[in-house]
């Protein structure tokens, strides 16, 4: 059977995988990313982490890469980058590796690998045509359409972070535009509206308003013991209504978007993953209300749930890619 | 050479073209669509119209039939439609014009129709990855991908009116939804808005505001003197204020969309058709400034432009979508 790494390199961590042609994950080999070391640094770790999971077998027929960043997969360059590695735009991803490996790579947009991951063995097999929406510190998206991944004419198909919400008219956006749904239902936009409404609330004077929360004892709510929207999740399980309103808020927004996009794009599953996406089920409860408000009569049964590969499916659809490559 | 004929049915008017396979329109013939009298009499006059067209040719070897509503290719079949046609819906399309006409027949959606005309020999001839936009009682678009009309898993991909906007917020959409775009930036949402907010001034008391436009003598501009939206293009071209702004309200709005779903799909050039879009240079700088404040830094070159063939566009596609079944 032939065996392949997927590699998923993110801004704080790089993983690798071995993975054979049936889409099982045999050994994973995980470490920090050496963001702030620049491109040789990223390079020798993923390729170290490559040579670790395939040690044993001398049978490993390609390497897939699934990175941060806009990828061109034609030329197996970074087209660009946020911030998260230094200078990794620019990088030639595909011509280092292969050169460090001597083996064939394939190299592509880690949401791009994340939906492969979960068309091949997760949430959307079986399905041809699926739209994933990644929701975590941005928000990105994956077409897949007959089973390919939509790369686009410029390799930035996906942003669905970047489409006009009108729950986010006017915020700034972290591309620079204004009004997008990324700037009210990401990770960081859910957890800074909760720290504002929160601590607006606190400061109010007595008798104003109630307590920020319905639950708790006093202390455990409020802006400072929250320092990462997973204790918004558990405060909003726990009832306290600025967390539960932030979340569907949120949800709500993202909900909107990705009806409408359904609207366009008309596929046969949607499938939602990334860290937000675990953040309980009134998150969920808005995220669908908010689709079901939007898509046309037609698409009211596609169904709609969430990915089912955690952090594995980025490295699954880096596999994918590389077994296209395989000799 | 191989001879084909292209079919468009409108809710007003259907028409036929003699095609070659290189894309010459040779002769088109259209008539009415008598669609208060039901389907048989609506593909009655297809047929006849094919005959007329096909006459004189002994060689015609496949129809091609573009139709309003959403059309599964695959069965042949009107899945749903608006009622432009009475019956319309469920009617067996390709069964029903092969069997008058004893030919292979293809069917499709008319704007996917339209984007296949335009793409194959019109303004996006030579690109693979086209967004087309048709703005005209409704708003519809079809994204081509390597060359091929994206058609969903339910066959209705591309109901981009459909799509939530800012500027549509609470209106109520043909849909049956609210706060799509089509409820603000289709024909007649802006005559309609037009409508009332010439009114609105019109029974201002003196001295208020000033008068609703700028240019034209008495009693030409105001609602009174509207009977499409032609009749506002008309005025915003002379400079009335209250033209002005709804047309370029609702192109913004528009191209707000537009640029959202450019983030997501990444085309290589936009094409925009449809009544609407001939309503002149205040329209289309709208248009353009909407996109612009949307799109991604890499998608900021991407032309954007008219459709080049008009009502031809529909007839060439269908006519393409012909030449894939001919014998």
């Amino acid at each position: 059977m032939t065996l392949v790494v997927g590699v998923d390199i993110g801004g704080t961590k790089t993983s690798a995988g071995l993975v054979d042609s049936s889409g099982t994950l045999l050994a994973v080999r995980t470490l920090p990313t050496p963001a702030a070391q620049g491109p040789a640094a990223v390079l020798d770790t993923a390729v170290g982490l490559v040579a670790e999971v395939a040690s044993g077998t001398g049978d490993v027929t390609a390497v897939g890469v699934g990175s941060a960043g806009v990828v061109d997969p034609r030329r197996g360059v970074i087209v660009s980058a946020t911030g998260a590695i230094t200078g990794w735009a620019g990088t030639d991803l595909r011509g280092e590796v292969s050169r460090r490996l001597g083996l064939p790579v394939a190299v592509g947009n880690d949401v791009h690998a994340h939906a492969l991951g979960e068309q091949w063995r997760g949430a959307a097999a079986g399905y041809a045509d699926v739209l994933l929406v990644a929701v975590g510190t941005g928000i990105g998206a994956s077409v897949v359409l007959g089973g390919r991944v939509l790369r686009g004419a410029h390799s930035v198909a996906g942003h669905a972070g970047h489409v006009p919400a009108v729950a986010a008219a006017g915020r700034p956006c972290p591309c620079g535009g204004h009004g997008h749904v990324e700037a009210v239902a990401s990770g960081p936009a859910m957890l800074a509206e909760y720290r504002a409404r929160a601590a607006a609330v606190a400061t109010e004077p007595p008798g104003v308003s109630g307590p920020p929360g319905v639950a708790g004892p006093p202390g455990v709510t409020g802006p400072a013991a929250v320092s990462g929207l997973a204790d918004v999740a558990r405060l909003a399980a726990q009832g306290d209504r600025i967390a539960v309103s932030v979340l569907t808020g949120g949800a709500a927004a993202l909900g909107s978007t990705i009806g409408g996009l359904m609207n366009v794009i008309d596929p046969e599953v949607v499938v939602v993953g990334g860290g937000v996406a675990a953040c309980g089920e009134s998150w969920w409860q808005a995220l669908r209300e908010g689709i079901a408000a939007e898509v046309l009569p037609a698409l009211r049964e596609v169904p709609v749930g969430p990915a089912a590969l955690g952090g594995d499916a980025a490295l699954l659809g880096a596999a994918r890619m590389a077994l296209e490559v395989a000799g």
